[in-house]
């Protein structure tokens, strides 16, 4: 055995995928340490998003003075990875909802700090911005960070209107002649883990402005606010962004992104397998060591074991989950290129324990099945 | 790969060690269907024994009218081995503790039937006797069961003794000149898991008794009468069974059995390892599959997957341990020869609900495991 390529997910309220990518290293160093060990934790577009990529690829933090969702001097970082070329930015780094837990105010929040992060990277000379849309206090359909990034939202009395998801009721037409040229040089790619249109019945209103704060009647206003600002691109822009599979991410920011860059919305899953060149990484595995938290129905549904078991099965790669617990219907993983599961649990315990042993568990499976390959 | 044993003890309180046999070569006949699966479920000499050598080795079932501890007619069976020279006796099908559970009489209860069986055996022309020491009714120091074989046990009028843990008492001599002629020539081998010896704080009366219905004041008039019974072996025949292991199983059955024949106390791993030829088995065996429903720091004191770790050990066969769940301290184990050991157990379950699911999760963890091994 020459070559094991660790990819996991995070373990959902227990570990991040950094520290599942450690623990596997460690565990089958421990039993073979001539075994080379690529580690590839996955990044789902929220926070530790930067933190995986430059744990994946290398690169380094650049730390940038930026305007939080309630316009308010912060410090935010993003990542540039080692080519020089790559920005990896979380819009929570400058527009999520840790800067207002105290107090949310969903109608008055702004992406405007996430257009901010962009425009550094740009000026860094970063032709490529993976940008995660997890963990967004803001639901303006990403009108800040557009015109951040230069974009006009005016009001029909041609003034510029509030930069917010109040602010959109207002919006009569987009002026994007001073948009950042720079823009259309770069591929902009927006990982994002769910796939809610922008309004509507699971639209971004409906669905994430409570956990925003909003009360029932800011949701009202927000979802036609955002179905306003939606007619409003089809009108100016002639954009019909009405079904676009996770233009409600992020309170909408993909939308605006994908009115004025080269922009495409993907999977956090996606995103890092194109970034990290993942094909070159596994050409020469022995197998893949892949995971989450709870592997069950759903995994079989674009999680992230199953979207490194299709990359791994292009290639002939065969792949190991090994996941906290299993739920119902798992076995359905097995068709997309998995070959063969493991649970870390090894008694009867509350889900409460098992989060306390979590780490060994995982650490002395992986030892045990490492062993048992070397026999 | 072309073969594989599987030898586990049972899972106590869910699956006997047959039905995990099945399991596992289900589970490895599923992946592959090639590979030869020898499996040898091992018995610990109380119920199921019989049934795991004839399943193991192969043989027949023989039927016998004989006494149940209060002497009343019972039909019990016990196995002969395709050899047709090996009986493999339960104690407990004619003494066992099955047949009074309503109406328990501890200082009644005679061995009695026990030795019938043996009897039958040597009618048969058996060489080779198994006895398995489990489930026993009886505190009779094996006094009914020699007696069933020719032994006179008298009192100081030279009359018979009542054959029982109460009629003890009275013994004040041992005939043994009319003992079957025949156990001179076979070899009887004690199955038992217990170190208890005969008499004392830790002895069959103060440890066993209790659950065969002796409340306190029995227990001690059968301890003592157990001690007199030691008392008069040493004196009449020079025998000193004070502190022999396992003396205290089944009521003190190994002790007379001691006495009169050639017989051995053993564990029932060491007596199924040496009865099934072990060592022929496993000599081309790829790897073994053995386990338990608990692995902990106890599997390493002489449980059944550290015994046949160290058989496999011997021959450089490595060894797989599934269990049922993990306890303290398991990691022990992997001095003995273990290789690697898992747990069944896939979700944050109680006992309760891990028993339900056990046989499907034993099938699924072997299925992984040997998907996994073919990588």
């Amino acid at each position: 055995m020459k070559k094991i390529v660790v990819a996991p997910d995070s373990y959902k309220g227990t570990m991040s995928s950094i520290e599942v990518c450690d623990i596997i290293k460690s565990a089958i160093k421990t039993v073979d340490n001539t075994i080379e060990v690529v580690t590839v934790p996955i990044a789902d577009g929220g926070e530790g998003t930067v933190d995986a990529f430059l744990s994946a690829v290398g690169g380094q933090k650049v730390y940038v003075k930026v305007k939080d969702p309630l316009m308010r001097d912060v410090q935010a970082y993003y990542g540039v990875l080692k080519d020089g070329e790559t920005a990896i930015i979380e819009m929570a780094q400058a527009s999520g909802l840790c800067y207002v837990e105290q107090d949310k105010r969903p109608l008055e929040a702004t992406s405007y700090g996430t257009g901010q992060l962009i425009k550094d990277a740009l000026d860094k000379g970063c032709s490529k911005i993976v940008l995660g849309l997890g963990g967004s206090a803001t639901t303006d359909g990403g009108v800040g960070a557009a015109a951040a990034l230069g974009v006009k939202f005016l009001t029909s009395q041609n003034t510029q209107i509030p930069l917010n998801g109040g602010g959109l009721a207002q919006l009569d037409n987009i002026d994007a002649s001073e948009v950042d040229k720079r823009l259309s040089n770069v591929k902009i790619m927006l990982a994002c883990d769910v796939d809610n249109p922008l309004y509507g019945e699971i639209g971004s209103a409906r669905v994430f402005a409570p956990q925003k704060g909003a009360a029932s009647e800011d949701v009202e206003v927000l979802d036609t606010n955002l179905k306003h600002y939606a007619s409003v691109l089809k009108e100016r822009l002639g954009l019909d962004v009405s079904e676009i599979k996770g233009g409600g991410a992020a309170g909408g920011l993909g939308i605006s992104l994908l009115a004025i860059a080269q922009a495409e919305i993907m999977s956090g899953i996606q995103v890092v397998l194109e970034t990290v060149h993942f094909q070159d990484i596994i050409k020469d595995a022995d197998f893949i060591i892949t995971g989450e938290g709870k592997i069950d129905g759903q995994t079989k549904h674009g999680k992230v074991p199953v979207g490194i078991a299709r990359a791994a099965k292009l290639l002939g790669i065969p792949v190991v989950a090994v996941g906290g617990c299993f739920g119902d219907d798992y076995m359905g993983i097995f068709e997309e290129g998995i070959h063969c599961v493991f649970s870390t649990i090894n008694d009867s315990l509350s889900f409460e324990e098992v989060k306390k042993t979590c780490r060994k568990d995982l650490y002395h499976l992986v030892v045990n099945l490492i062993s048992f390959y070397k026999i």
